[in-house]
């Protein structure tokens, strides 16, 4: 049996212990948070987020790519939410590989070179602060005064935020 | 109080309720998931995953984007993961804009068009196939033999899985 039969199985037994009701498209705490694929990262029980309360944006290390900038544009501005919440992590894959050796993996692999970035880092801290000015500096997301980022701990389980100053020379 | 701070608040109880113990960074079930950021789909609820076994991914419509090949790519490639389920939902917000609506709306409200595709889309199933396919034809996807797609019914909470026949005439 594959992986995903399991999780078939599990949802048939899910959804008959919950009683049916429609929540709204709309998120109710106005928010939307964008963090890290990472397996070990469950949202909703970390954060005690509710069903049908927030956004949830996920890619590989959590980082501010054009997906997600389309994916907050379309969040705020058709959905209605306000705030912008980041999360990495410790102990991230994206901590492990370089953009220019993944880049030549995928090259030898395939033949070709990947036209998008990899957004791999070394210091969490700073991808924060980076994935933070990013949200900052893009038109396309409508409330950009409430953006704040954190770091997740994998092994205590605990949220540390990351402040930044957006001096903004240019 | 902001949204943010209340969630700051729940992960204070939340990591004093668990044990400390170190989960691998490669996913036990080597299984990523591709889904929508809706905040009606609790992943882990809806699929009975536990804290450690596959990689979530999530964008606005939960299509498959340059950014979800790039973390599918590293799913695979540097952290294990060898299966592909694509979840879509129903009463999706992607419906409810065109690409060229979206488009015209944010330059007008920015000065500017995106340079990315806003992917809108009419037909939930059509979707799927669409990002089935999308994942099957990409080789920096190395494992493409177990791709699966299917719709989450937000309100009966139950997956249904979309069969796509990938004739691929090019």
């Amino acid at each position: 049996m594959s992986a995903i039969d399991g999780l078939i199985a599990n949802n048939r037994t899910f959804a008959q212990s919950l009683p049916e009701r429609h929540l709204d498209v709309r998120p109710s705490l106005r928010l939307a948070i964008v963090t890290c694929m990472d397996s070990r990262l469950n949202v909703f029980s970390a954060l005690g987020l509710k069903d049908g309360q927030a956004h949830i944006i996920r890619n590989a290390g959590g980082v501010i790519t054009d997906d997600a900038i389309r994916s907050l544009a379309i969040s705020q501005r058709r959905l209605g939410t306000r705030e912008v919440m980041l999360v990495h992590h410790t102990n991230c894959g994206m901590q492990t590989l370089t953009d220019d050796g993944f880049r030549a993996e995928l090259q030898a692999a395939t033949g070709v070179a990947p036209a998008f970035a990899i957004e791999s880092f070394v210091d969490i801290d700073a991808d924060v602060s980076q994935s933070i000015l990013r949200v900052r500096r893009s038109r396309f997301v409508e409330h950009r005064d409430s953006v704040r980022g954190f770091i997740y701990d994998v092994d205590t389980r605990l949220l540390r935020e990351v402040h930044v100053e957006d001096e903004d020379p240019h």
